[in-house]
C-alpha cells in the first residue's frame, strides 16, 4: 500500500474545500442555502475585461507557452498600477512576478526561503494557508499575538526566542478581522524584519475593497531589503475564479521565488494576462461602485450580527465583517453548522483562523442585498 | 540579508526559462531565430474550443471560485475521454483532479507522497522538472538506466539497493526520444511497483500526439493500486499556454494529491475548464490533420539531422526528433550553442535531460515547414 507522506498528518484538506462539497450536497437535497462563507466576489470583471480575453483568445497566436516570468505587457501593467494605486516603484522586468493567485505564492514564497525546521511567525488569526504551507514543507510555525486592534503586539514579539526565525506573515486589511491596519504597522515590521534578519511577507489581497486609501508595505524605507508583497486580482477586480495575482519585491528576492516557479509552472495563459492587463486599468468610478455595493452590504451583515446577539467594530475593511458571538452561545463551530443546518445560511467558524477566532464569525459581503434580506428573515 | 533557501543550491533557473530570455533578447537585437527548442504548439486549438471559452466568460456568474477538485462538468468530460482514447474507466467523482497543467502535477505528487530523505527513480534521459522538484522537497533522485530502446532496464532496476525508494518516474511517448513504449512497459512497471511497494507516477502529455494508439497505464491489471497518471492538453490539444491538465488514478491516492493542492491552490477558471471540456471533444478527424501537419515536418527535422550528420531511429512518436551527434562533434551543449549564435537555430541539447544526453540534440516539431525549410538552408 503506497503510504502518503508524513506531511499529510499535519494538516487536513482545506477547509472550504470539504464544507464547499457540503453546501453542494444540501443544495443537491433541494435545500435553499444562503453561502455567506467564502470572499468570492458575485459580481463580474469589467466589461473591457472580458471583451480583452475574447480578442486575445481569438488570435490562433496566442495558445502557446508564455514567459515563466509573466509577459512583458502584464508585467508593465502591474508596475504602472501599483504607482498608481499606492505611490510605489517596482521594476517590471526583475521586481515583479506574475502568479496564478496570490494563494499559490504562499507556497512559492516558502518554497524559496524556508529551510525544513526554520521556524515562521503566522499571526494569530489569519489566513488558514500560511500555517498550512509552512507545515506542508517542513518548517515550523509560531503563531503570534495580535493586540485588541488585530495589529501585531510587538512587545510580545520581541520577547519571543527569535532563534530560527526565517519569516513573518503580515495582512493589512486584515483578514478575517477586516482591521485595517496602517502605514505605521508596516514600518514596525520593517524595523523588525532588519533588526532580527525576517523575511517580510505582506499579503495584500484586500486592499482595494473598502479602503478609505490603499497602502502597501513598500512605501516604507528599507522595505526592499526584507519584504515581499502578494497581491491579488480576486477580490478587488472581482476575478476571484481567473487565479491572478503577483508577487513583488527586490530583484534579488523576486528572482529566488521565480527559480522556484520556473520548475513548477509554464506560464499564465496569454488571455488571462492581456485581461488582467485590462482589469488593472480600471476606472475610479468602477471601483467606487464596487465599493458602494458592498458598503451597503456591510449594513445588513452587521443588521445579522445584531441579530445574532454579536458585538462588532464597524471600522473594517475589506470583503467581511467580523462578529463576536455573546457569551451564551456555544462556540463559532457550533453556530456555524447550526446556521448552516437549521437556517441554511453559511457563515465562517472563526476558529479555522486560529483558536482565538472560538468566540467570533466572519460574515462575507459577497451575496446580494436580496440574499442578505432573506437571512435576516431566516434568523 | 534574507538567504534563499538551501534547495535552491540543488537546482537552477528552469533551462528554457533562462534560455527563452536569451533568445528574446537575440530576437530584439533583430536575429530571425528559428526556435525549434521547446514543444509549443504552433496551431491553435479547435474553434469550438475558443468559442466555448467566450461564452463562458460572458456569463456574469462564471467569474468566482470554482470548486477545488474542478467542475463536475469537466470531469466528467475527462472521465469519458479517457474511455474513448485509452479505454479506461475513471471514476470522474474520485478519481479524477483536474490540474493547471500536468507540470505543476509533479509537484503536487512529490509533496503527497515523499518524505524528506526518501528516494525517487528517474529515468535517465528524461523530463528535468521531475529532478528538480524532487530535490526542492528534500527528497533524493537515483537516475535508473534506460535500455538501447529507452524502456527501463528492468535487471538493472532490480539489481538497485531499493531501501527507502517511494516512487519510479515512468513517462511514454518518451520526452525526449520519442520512444513509444508499450503495454508491456507497462505491465512491467506495475509489477514492479506492486513487488516493491512504490508508486508509479506515469506522465503521459505525448499519448496523442504521432502515435499509432495512444495508451495508458490503467489498462494494466493492479495498476490502480500503484499507479498515477498524468494527462495533457497542451499537446494534444494545441493548449500548452492555459495550462489544463490532469492527474487520475484510485480514489485513495487521488485524495492526498488533492489534500496538498485544496491547500495550495483555489480551483481553476470556468471559462477554462469548460473551453476544456470541448477540446476533449475534437474529432478523430481534427486529430488526425493535426498529426499530418506533425508527420511532414518530422520528415524535414529528419532532412535537418541528416545535415547535422546526426543519426536517428524514425520510429518516434511525439513532439520531437532526437538525434544522436557524430563521433567528431563537439558536445550537445556546445552544438546547440554554435547553432543559435552562428545560425540563429535553437535545438536543446540533450544533456538538460541527463547526462547520457550529452552526444543528442533534440528537434521539436512546432514550427511550421516553411520554418524547417528556412533552417535547412541555413545549414
Amino acid at each position: 500500500m503506497i503510504k502518503p507522506a508524513k506531511r499529510l498528518e499535519h494538516f487536513n484538506e482545506y477547509f472550504f474545500s470539504e464544507r464547499s462539497r457540503y453546501i453542494k450536497s444540501l443544495i443537491e437535497e433541494g435545500k435553499d442555502v444562503i453561502n455567506l462563507g467564502i470572499g468570492s466576489p458575485d459580481m463580474a470583471p469589467s466589461e473591457a475585461t472580458i471583451a480583452s480575453l475574447h480578442q486575445s483568445a481569438k488570435s490562433p497566436k496566442n495558445h502557446g507557452y508564455q514567459p515563466y516570468n509573466g509577459t512583458s505587457t502584464f508585467r508593465k501593467a502591474i508596475s504602472l498600477y501599483l504607482f498608481e494605486t499606492f505611490g510605489v516603484s517596482m521594476n517590471p522586468e526583475t521586481e515583479i512576478l506574475p502568479l496564478m493567485g496570490s494563494k499559490e505564492g504562499i507556497l512559492h514564497v516558502s518554497m524559496a526561503f524556508l529551510n525544513y525546521g526554520e521556524n515562521v511567525l503566522i499571526p494569530e488569526l489569519g489566513y488558514p494557508a500560511y500555517q498550512s504551507v509552512t507545515k506542508m514543507i517542513g518548517a515550523s510555525t509560531i503563531r503570534y499575538k495580535l493586540d485588541e486592534n488585530w495589529e501585531p503586539d510587538w512587545d510580545y514579539l520581541e520577547n519571543l526566542d527569535l532563534t530560527n526565525v526565517k519569516m513573518l506573515w503580515l495582512n493589512y486589511p486584515h483578514m478575517p478581522t477586516g482591521a485595517p491596519g496602517s502605514i505605521e504597522v508596516f514600518e514596525k515590521a520593517v524595523e523588525f524584519g532588519i533588526k532580527h534578519d525576517i523575511l517580510i511577507c505582506h499579503d495584500n489581497p484586500y486592499s482595494l475593497v473598502l479602503t478609505p486609501k490603499p497602502i502597501s508595505i513598500f512605501k516604507v524605507k528599507g522595505s526592499r531589503e526584507v519584504c515581499l508583497e502578494l497581491h491579488s486580482l480576486s477580490k478587488s477586480h472581482n476575478m476571484a475564479g481567473w487565479r491572478v495575482g503577483w508577487i513583488t519585491g527586490s530583484a534579488e528576492l523576486i528572482k529566488s521565488v521565480h527559480t522556484i516557479y520556473s520548475n513548477v509552472h509554464s506560464g499564465m495563459f496569454k488571455g488571462l494576462q492581456e485581461a488582467s492587463a485590462e482589469a488593472l486599468t480600471n476606472s475610479a468610478s468602477w471601483h467606487k461602485e464596487r465599493n458602494a455595493v458592498y458598503a451597503k452590504r456591510r449594513d445588513l451583515a452587521f443588521a445579522l450580527l445584531d441579530k445574532l446577539k454579536c458585538t462588532y467594530d464597524k471600522n473594517v475593511s475589506g470583503l467581511f465583517v467580523w462578529g463576536k458571538l455573546p457569551k451564551e452561545s456555544p462556540d463559532a463551530m457550533q453556530v456555524s453548522s447550526d446556521l448552516l443546518n437549521q437556517k441554511h445560511i453559511f457563515v465562517t467558524p472563526g476558529n479555522i483562523f486560529g483558536s482565538r477566532g472560538n468566540r467570533y464569525i466572519r460574515i462575507s459581503l459577497c451575496a446580494s442585498e436580496q440574499l442578505f434580506n432573506q437571512a435576516l428573515k431566516r434568523i
